[in-house]
Parts: structure tokens; C-alpha cells; sequence
């Protein structure tokens, strides 16, 4: 079995040309098979601000009207994904940019039902699995900006970890996974202000004993709660750390590795 | 040897959207391997002039300064591209949208040594058609915006036209070929204020003696220089027509074909 590596960037990597940079060398020097997911980062709120259409929030999370899918499919799958895209080339890569749309690679539907209408935010149904497997094994390199669709004409805003996780999940049967969720952080610390207390391995017992002891708590559950939902569905690791450090994530030498 | 159509539509189908579903209706239709490359459309000036973008002209012709970059990789790769992907993903068209970075689909380099500097503009060196090939012969429907890439990590902005001309020209040697460029007219006109007067078909001969009556002139004559072109490069046949009338155009029965 193949091993694959399915890393989700951040806007922290995205909005900084420097950093940005620093990790599609990193990322391009990652050996065997890969997928970058990106998210969106600040320029989609830029330019909306630029064209003076107003960000709609309720209960402090944004709603994906009309106006601001068109922004978020112009920023994402046009100038991020594409940039990504031309400076992996660059790099010797033989990057292909996608979103769900494209080969019907992420079917997804509008969420309903919540007590909130969240807009055109799309929540995933199935993976083309088939498909990407047949696109790895001709040695592409996969982009993919956080847009799906529903089949019906609709494009969606699609969390970007909920879709570096489902991608995961569909091809680990195929694959053995290890998903890299990146972000501003060293890891999992045992203190919040200390970036030198990376926690280097969590297993489901370990992490109820972190939760009961409150050194989980707040924005890292959910995170968490996510990795450990990927490694029942067949993920073989997840790891949580600083983009930067992609090689020494992958070899296990930083970040928070999580197991079953 | 299987046959290959490759359709460029231009801005009047991709601004107007009742005019553009019945176009992906029709397209969605056509038999065999295909491939779409879509123009910019007026979307791209609405969003600088939105953005209080100056578009500089020069002779009257667009620069493609920074920020005309940035906003026509949004627009095309990403609005009009995604959108015509999921579009036709809904007729049960299996699109894939793909600028010139994608896969290295089309390399160009940035145009030098006119006397006019045109910014970060596009000349094509080569297509990838061994990529190309193997995506078509998976049964995919690709749909290009009209962006190319350096291979330096520097997008590009590229005349639809000259990109889907270069496809069929790269494709000529795995595939029977017809390339059709719609615009806003009928076809050739033997008057051009008639839309009745299309003449159906011009061969290189007939078309000497049409300029010579001033018959073609102006507009016309670089378009069908560049059929002409297309054909001594083994492209099988270029059609001229309405967008609209794809079926009819494909089947020789509406537009005009240009012939060696």
C-alpha cells in the first residue's frame, strides 16, 4: 500500500507570501504520494471590503451569502489555488488544482435543518475516491481549494479541515493516510503560553485525561474530537503542528501526533 | 482515430446567463471528446472598476499590469471556470476546469520585445498533449480559462482564442480535430450587416479572392488567418459561428467551415 499524505494549510501560511513560499519548498520535497488542502485566509475579506459588501455575521460566524460565494470562489479556487498551483510547477511539482466540482471530485449538500442558515456552505456526502486514486497514481500532486458543489449547479463553501479529513477518509482504503492539519501552533501544549510544551503523542485515553484536567479545552476539542473521528474511519495518523515544520511533522520529530 | 471538438466561447455567451445555460445545455449534448475554453466576459472590468482598478490602455490595447492579473485569475480561473464546471456537472458532463499551470497543461512565456510592453501577457511554447490525451481518453470534458503559467511560478494572462487554436494544434496528432470559434455573429458574412448572408464554406483560394473584393476585411482577417494556421498545423476543420448553434455548426448545416 501507497502511503499518502493529505496536509491542510492555513490562512496564517496563505495570507504571508513569505511563509507561503517557505512551505510549497518544504511541501514539494515531501516524498510519495500528497494532497495540499488550503484554506482561505484574509484576502477573501479584503476584497470584500474592497467591493463594500458587507460580511454577514449571526452569533459571530459568517454567512455565505450570494455575494460572498462569488468572492470566496474568485479568492479560493481562482487567485490562491492557481498561485499555489504555478509556484509548485515552479518547484518541479506537477501540481493539479481542483475543487469539488471538478471531476465531481467532493459531492456535497447546502447545510439545512440548522437553527442558523449558513448560506451556500456545503456539508460532504462522498469523496470520488476512484478518481483521485487514479490521478495520485499518475504521480499528480493535488490541490484542492475549500469549494464543492451539489451536483445540481451549485457551488458551496466548504470547511477546509472537514475536507482535508473526508479526502482522508475516502482514500484510506486505498492508501495508508497520515493527515497533517496545520496551523499557528507548535502542536497540542500542556501550557497554552509555552510553545515549547508540545504534547508529542495523544491516544483516546490520554485525551480524556488532558480534557478532565481542562489542558484541553475551547477551540482544540473540536480539533481533536476531528482526529480522533478520522482515525476510526480508517485514517492511519494524524498530526497537528506549524506548516514550517512539514518534514519534521511527517518523521514524527514534532508536533502532536494523535493514535487511536 | 477518435474524434476531438474544441470549442472556444466568447464573451457574449459568458455574460449573459440564459445564454450560457442553453449554450451548456447544447454542449453538455455534443458526441464524443470535447474540450471548452471560455473567454473573460465583461466581469473582470466590472470588478476593477468595482476596486477603483485603472485599466491602462495602451494603443487600446488592455495591459495586464499586477493587478489586472490578480483580477482575471479570480474571474476566469475561478468565477466563470468553477461555475461552467459545475454547471455541466448537473447535465452529467464530467468537466474539469484547468488553467495552463494546471498538470503543466500550457506553457507560455511573458511576451518581450514588442514595443509596447503588454504586462504580464502569454505567448504559448507548448501544450501538454501526452496529460491532455490521457484525460480525454478517461472520458473527461476539460474546460479552460484563458491563463497560462511560466513554469517559474509567474500566471499569465492568454487570448482564448490563441489558447484553444494551441490545443487543437497539439492535439491534431491523436485526434481527428475540429476547432469552432463562436462570436456574435452568424459566421462569415458575404454582407456584413445580413445575418442571412453567411457564406458556408472558404477554402484558401476563396479567401484570397474575398479580400481582394474587400469582402473580409478588418476584424475578420486575423481570425481567419489564424483558421488557416490552425489547419496547416493538421487541425481537421475550423468553424466560425454562434455559439448558440453548436449542433448545427458541428454538423456543417450553420456557420461557416474553413477548409485547407
Amino acid at each position: 500500500m501507497h502511503s499518502l499524505s493529505i496536509i491542510k494549510i492555513g490562512g496564517n501560511i496563505i495570507d504571508d507570501e513569505t511563509k507561503l513560499a517557505a512551505f510549497l519548498d518544504v511541501f514539494a520535497a515531501v516524498e510519495g504520494k500528497k494532497i495540499l488542502v488550503h484554506g482561505g485566509g484574509k484576502l477573501a475579506t479584503k476584497l470584500a471590503e474592497g467591493l463594500g459588501i458587507r460580511q454577514q455575521l449571526v452569533d459571530g460566524r459568517r454567512i455565505t451569502d450570494a455575494e460572498t460565494l462569488k468572492i470566496v470562489t474568485m479568492v479560493y479556487a481562482g487567485t490562491i489555488n492557481k498561485n499555489i498551483v504555478a509556484q509548485l510547477q515552479a518547484r518541479g511539482c506537477n501540481a493539479l488544482g481542483l475543487t469539488g466540482a471538478d471531476g465531481n471530485a467532493i459531492l456535497a449538500h447546502k447545510r439545512g435543518g440548522a437553527a442558523i442558515d449558513y448560506g451556500y456552505v456545503g456539508d460532504v456526502d462522498t469523496v470520488n475516491a476512484p478518481w483521485l486514486t487514479s490521478l495520485l497514481e499518475q504521480d499528480q500532486v493535488l490541490v484542492f481549494a475549500p469549494i464543492t458543489h451539489d451536483g445540481k449547479g451549485q457551488l458551496l463553501n466548504t470547511n477546509a479541515d472537514t475536507i482535508a479529513q473526508e479526502i482522508a477518509r475516502g482514500l484510506s482504503g486505498t492508501f495508508k493516510t497520515t493527515l497533517v492539519y496545520s496551523f499557528e501552533k507548535s502542536g497540542v501544549l500542556m501550557d497554552a503560553e509555552d510553545e515549547k510544551s508540545v504534547i508529542g503523542k495523544i491516544d483516546a485515553s490520554y485525551y480524556q485525561e488532558l480534557k478532565q484536567r481542562q489542558v484541553i479545552f475551547a477551540g482544540m476539542i473540536p480539533k481533536l474530537d476531528n482526529a480522533f473521528a478520522a482515525l476510526r474511519s480508517g485514517v492511519g495518523s494524524v498530526i497537528i503542528g506549524r506548516a514550517e515544520e512539514l518534514p519534521q511533522l511527517l518523521a514524527g520529530k514534532s508536533g502532536t501526533t494523535i493514535v487511536p
